[in-house]
């Protein structure tokens, strides 16, 4: 009898439907959460595909899936803020409670951190579960209850959401501010849509795709565009006249960090959340005769789960048709759990996925 | 009869004496100050040699200096702070009075920066005077009176000394921090000092010449060394089980920003005041995941010369004998005024020079 | 032939129209504005009653008028970012341009401020002209162009804006926060729209006038009210479960002071800005063990003027039905120059003026 | 046969010896620690006297003491960073874990706190065991490794120096700031010097006894001192035409919390660490004026005891007759644990005691 179906990548290509254990709460701040929607990531893809990323590498089965929101089912007895029937968005990765990173709000950066369908680097300890199953246990501190706007579909979205509000929050974008965001993929569109939550004056995207910028325009998330493929200058695409104060970089191109570095006015602040390859080409003159600050943005950390919560429950509370933003749109594909492994093969295909929403096994 | 002898870069390879007018005061606020003591800086010799920094391109003839110190010899009616007599350290580049950057305490970002011996890019428009003469204007805002402890020949010191203080502040140096200063020459060894001021727990200073890092421990600037030729392993130079909190990088050489970057804890800050080449290759993996942050560091701005005043100040204040750092030991070279050019050739050609000092005329 | 129709008040209860010469324009920098727009300010009221706010003591005509937006009619040589014809906000306090303040961004607190319409304490200088004339000169960095959807009426409306501009910065209003105003007179009324422009998540104001409170609501300015005087507590009166994160307090009244205090979440922000007494009872217990950071709030400093004219221009980028904010609808009166004595009567005497707008002379 | 002997408050004017069990570890982070010494702190003594401070009722027996030192005698199984034998300073507050207060660095903050000998306010919930017993259970974040240069006495004065530590944090006191300390008892003391190894450029310490004055410059912590009973004006005490960056208010007393405001520079910082009465007259017009801020500062937070030991470790680092301050002379009074009862007298009753240190049981 199937307790708690998951999907699991055994090794390169290899993924398939296994059977695990419901986890047992152990502690009084456990929660059980049936899942209800995954996101399919791109690093997901990338494990499915290579069978590592960096330093991380697959060398045993693995449940997949981090960017999910789902249902609770069973609360710890020291829980007060959530119970069972609670929407919930799932924040997947979990510090060491007395780490100096946690402490601090940097918890992102903390070396125990036990991050869902991420490969244990210690071959003798199991991969973190994943949250592509059935049943799933975390803190309940690292659950964000779901408000009255924001459905569980839109729940799945937080996690890439919280990436760029992270990245947001580094380059303390501000109203007023004029950002410009690389990379109209799901985490740039997002950031895009960040900054113009958090009140920016324009919001210049820049991608080699025009479908991608016209999604992000046309669905809110950008002001601007720039084909930086096809057309011919940044500093044309912006507003008249403006150099950006913010630079969302979310590629990791070699080619985009330099615009942006070229493209910042003095004293500009450039955030790195892209994270390609090992080194690039800096320009390292023009980022010190103008005094820029480069912030690296790795995942994120304290309260950014909770603002992305509350920045799509402020998106939606005047109705659909009056959101700044229509993070819906970005939901270019929904499959059963039962056809997991087919979604997965799409994404990876390409074909005009933006986002992939898997349901929760019934 | 000569009026203000001045020290004149003509072209390349072609310096002589030349005779100017003093300068009158047309501006309440203005002051003129007698020059007597004048640090060369490595800036200086670029353009002996090379005739160019960058986009700064000299094309017609300029007096040479921006690390002065002298005593006032005329106040303009609206001086209150200064009087005949003072002595004075120069700070040598006075910004547009309504730019936005001086208005908010960057202003040396300002674009209309008036910076002594430093080429006018306009060919229409005189280069701004330098300070080896025998009097030079200044603002009297942009002066700052010697206090005690400080003889006119640490004020020369002040300029490159602000330099560091500005990166130090940058890279919030605070008490307790563990930094790593690469580049052993006067700018390195003084922001290494300024870094022990500001209550650094350890300085470690990296250099390829051991007879460098000798000096900058011998004087007190810093509490470790590296040779990153001849040693092996920075992290071994380092007290034991540290990773430095800031790296304060000062060669611009593509090595070391690589190792400040690898060096560095996470969350850490790597603040680059070396500006060598355009573009360098950049370990942007490492600087994301471990979320660092890069500060470009240009010059120096508000308050940062005050600062500087009050370090010698308070470094000789119970007597050099208990000084924490000796910075007179980093004047190697004394020459009269009337030695100038043979001071240029001799800090050109190297030759154990460290800081080399010019009195002012007679 | 009259040339720049001034309206002076002379001491207590007398206030007359005069004449004097059209200031010349003798700084490069200097510009000539004709004074279009003019808003009645609480302490020009407080004048005219009084004849003194603090130190601040009349003993001479001072020309009246600090809020203020008008044409260029000329431009000091030294001008390129304004040009004859161009609409502009007046910031009415120049401060000396070589003061540490005004360095380093502060210069609201330079000793030296020369403010519209304020008594000059040294009784051997004029007071500072007042706007409420026909000509004015000022910086051109102390001008701020409108931009296409602020009218010259809105821009009137800077100079207070600016103060709640101010306030929320200093309180750091971030997207997401809960802030509570005390005080729905102008001011308050319009710190408020800055915290919601700025993203805050619910903005409750605090009066206790039913009126106030309503006109506060309905133009968008707040989210929430709350009678201090009718209503029991004020903690029923935010969202359900919500502690503030800021407060900005814009009465000087002991009571909301303490109530501020007593609202916040530890860790909280208290903005101080209204200031009636000189001393009041503080709740210093709750203050430091909920560790509260209270911020005093004096006028405005740097980009604030350009910050509050940027928030106009979003609001009405849509069109007024789209806008978030009616501003607009806080203009009750509107006089012509002739009147303008009646103006300030009118305002005296209260009878529902929230903000009262002068035409400057044809 | 006793096992953990152990001081105990069983109500007003009644302390106890009683023999407790020692503690059981129970979570692998867990470390029993053998005290060795341990400060008498003041609201030891207001307990003692009164049975409770605001809020905190002293209901039910309770074991004093929370400024202690001690030797680790066992570690749980998780333990990595300390071992048997390890001398450690012990933080008495340990919060929830899970608690955002906790997560975002400002745990002094957390409701759910655990603080050493502060009675519990939950009637049905034992009190927080105090440290003056003979076996003490900590998790280990909680314990900080005394370094080479800091003694098991020196130990039981961290406490009490973090206090200082948070409020200069919070006050960021740096390089050069000018610093005025209210309250010449311990925790003024240890405030200024904290202040000085932070590198003021002057600590001036006021108090209304001269012996304590003397006491304060003598070992180091102040650098200029003003008795406020019998000397005439603050502001001739501070070094000439100096106007203080950072009051550090350890009092509580109106009088000191108006004089610090009114001192204090245009822009100035005041940290209200004192903490006396609910209500006091505070000079709000003044504070707005000069834009000030007050920081509520509130026991310590992320870092601050680590910074205390490293403090101490630095000041001893070359010898005592090199140290910058004299901590060990506040240690006035010893008492072996036997004698505890008398300590408490003898501190209760005044007679010249400034920190007196209790031995732990044999």
């Amino acid at each position: 009898m199937p307790a708690n179906p998951s999907l699991v990548l055994n090794k390169v290509n290899d993924i398939t439907f296994e059977n695990y254990e419901v986890p047992l709460l152990t502690d009084p701040n456990d929660v059980l959460v049936q899942v209800k929607k995954t996101g399919i990531c791109g690093s997901d893809i990338h494990y499915y595909t290579h069978g590592r990323i960096g330093d991380f590498v697959l060398t045993k089965p693995m449940v997949l899936g981090h960017e999910s929101a789902g249902v609770v089912v069973e609360v710890g007895k020291g829980v007060t803020d959530l119970k069972v029937g609670d929407k919930v968005a799932i924040e997947p990765g979990v510090p060491s409670r007395t780490s100096d990173e946690y402490k601090s709000g940097h918890y992102n950066l903390c070396p125990h951190m036990c991050f869902a369908a991420t490969p244990n680097s210690n071959p003798d300890e199991p991969n973190p579960p994943g949250t592509l199953c059935k049943y799933y246990k975390s803190p309940a501190d690292f659950l964000v209850k779901l408000p009255e706007h924001v459905s569980l579909e839109l729940g799945a979205m937080v996690e890439p959401l919280t990436v760029g509000v992270h990245a947001s929050r580094l380059g303390r974008v501000t109203f007023g501010d004029h950002v410009v965001v690389f990379g109209a993929g799901p985490v740039g569109i997002l950031a895009a849509a960040v900054a113009r939550k958090f009140g920016a004056a324009s919001v210049t995207i820049v991608d080699i795709f025009d479908s991608k910028l016209e999604l992000a325009k046309s669905i809110g998330a950008a002001t601007h565009t720039f084909n930086s493929m096809t057309e011919g200058v940044l500093s044309e695409a912006l507003p008249a006249g403006v150099r950006p104060d913010v630079v969302l970089e979310c590629t990791g191109a070699e080619i985009c960090v330099q615009q942006g570095v070229l493209a910042l006015k003095a004293g500009g602040r450039h955030v790195q959340v892209g994270n390609a390859g090992s080194y690039l080409k800096f320009p390292i003159t023009e980022f010190v005769t103008k005094e820029l600050t480069l912030f690296g943005s790795f995942r994120y950390g304290y309260n950014d789960y909770k603002t992305s919560v509350a920045i799509l429950d402020e998106n939606y509370k005047n109705g659909k048709e009056n959101a700044l933003v229509d993070f819906e749109a970005l939901i270019t594909h929904r499959f059963p759990f039962k056809n997991a492994i087919e979604a997965y093969d799409a994404v990876r295909a390409g074909d005009g996925a933006v986002k992939c929403i898997i349901d929760g096994p019934e």
